[in-house]
């Protein structure tokens, strides 16, 4: 016995999340069937419309945004000096949530993954160069994640710069608050290690 | 700093999934302004679409499907003398697979729970008895699910029929295959004891 056809579609869509089993992409159509009404599907079909028209990434950073050139970019207040560069958008907002930078952003859209076949043309490390020639830019903070593939990408990025008058830092790495050192992971142990200080 | 509007409605779409937070809905959200083509946007529309069209519960045993009533109810060569009572439409699927049940199903659609408003009236407990006249049905099997709720139910629908001829059974409860009896919990261990079984 097998699921009516649709529903069986809507398992597979839900499937192609990251991290979504079968099982929970079942729990989600399930759950999509029992308590959504008319009105629910409508806005769940012209959500999906509007993202796919309106949300495009920043023709300056490439942050996600509906306005063609994203609200940061914008921003003449903020710190012209400085641009951090992360993987994806969703690292824009969670920094920009913490309310402690003011600077530029530059999100690379992933990080170089050679078994991937990610090279350095599949990133927007082009358009970082470009935006580089403008004097007003001093610092790059490099804030790729602490795994092979994005401290590759950092150094990718640093050795791309090293001629240059940029001032190229790296966001610390380290134990995390509330992280308990018997759980902690050797690569993190390591980095908390070396970036010791004298206190 | 904010979400371009769209993006926001399609985190708040994720949210309403059960275990889905706002992290989680957000990966969500980003995953699909990230991996989802023209064609997967329409298919996802497509599909809920169909889902909230097509599929209905059986008219007569409540389990979800596109054709008025289901193939299990349909099909004959099943044994009808017994109706197999469970919460919820994917717990038919899950039995289901297992291939060892032949009989036929009947989906409450939830369980009784007072504190959240859910009496008998809003089960699937009428149609259930109107198709206990019929007097191929012998025996009914209540596979409520072991919590106080599901426990209840079974007892309600038990007394219900009391003055009838019908064999009132409920599943075998107790340590499941591959279970640690150290981390087991109370209500489960009681059960286990108490159905335990000579050698």
């Amino acid at each position: 016995m097998d699921y009516p056809d649709a529903l069986k579609h809507l398992v597979e869509v839900f499937m192609r999340y990251p991290g979504v089993g079968r099982k929970t992409a079942e729990r989600y159509a399930m759950h999509t069937i029992a308590s959504f009404k008319e009105e629910d599907y409508d806005t769940f079909k012209e959500t999906l419309e509007r993202v796919e028209h309106e949300i495009k990434p920043c023709e300056t950073c490439g942050h996600l945004t509906d306005q063609g050139i994203c609200p940061i970019c914008k921003d003449t207040r903020r710190d012209q000096s400085k641009i951090l560069v992360v993987e994806e958008s969703r690292d824009v907002l969670v920094i920009e949530n913490t309310k402690t930078y003011d600077g530029l952003y530059h999100v690379l859209g992933g990080v170089l993954s050679p078994s991937n076949g990610v090279g350095p043309e599949d990133l927007s490390i082009k358009p970082l160069l470009q935006r580089l020639r403008n004097d007003a830019h001093k610092e790059l903070i490099l804030a790729t994640n602490l795994s092979d593939e994005g401290e590759t990408t950092a150094l990718y990025i640093q050795r791309l710069l090293k001629d240059t008058d940029i001032l190229i830092t790296r966001i610390a790495y380290g134990m995390p608050a509330g992280g308990n050192i018997g759980y902690a992971d050797e690569i993190t142990l390591n980095k908390a290690l070396e970036g010791r200080k004298k206190l």
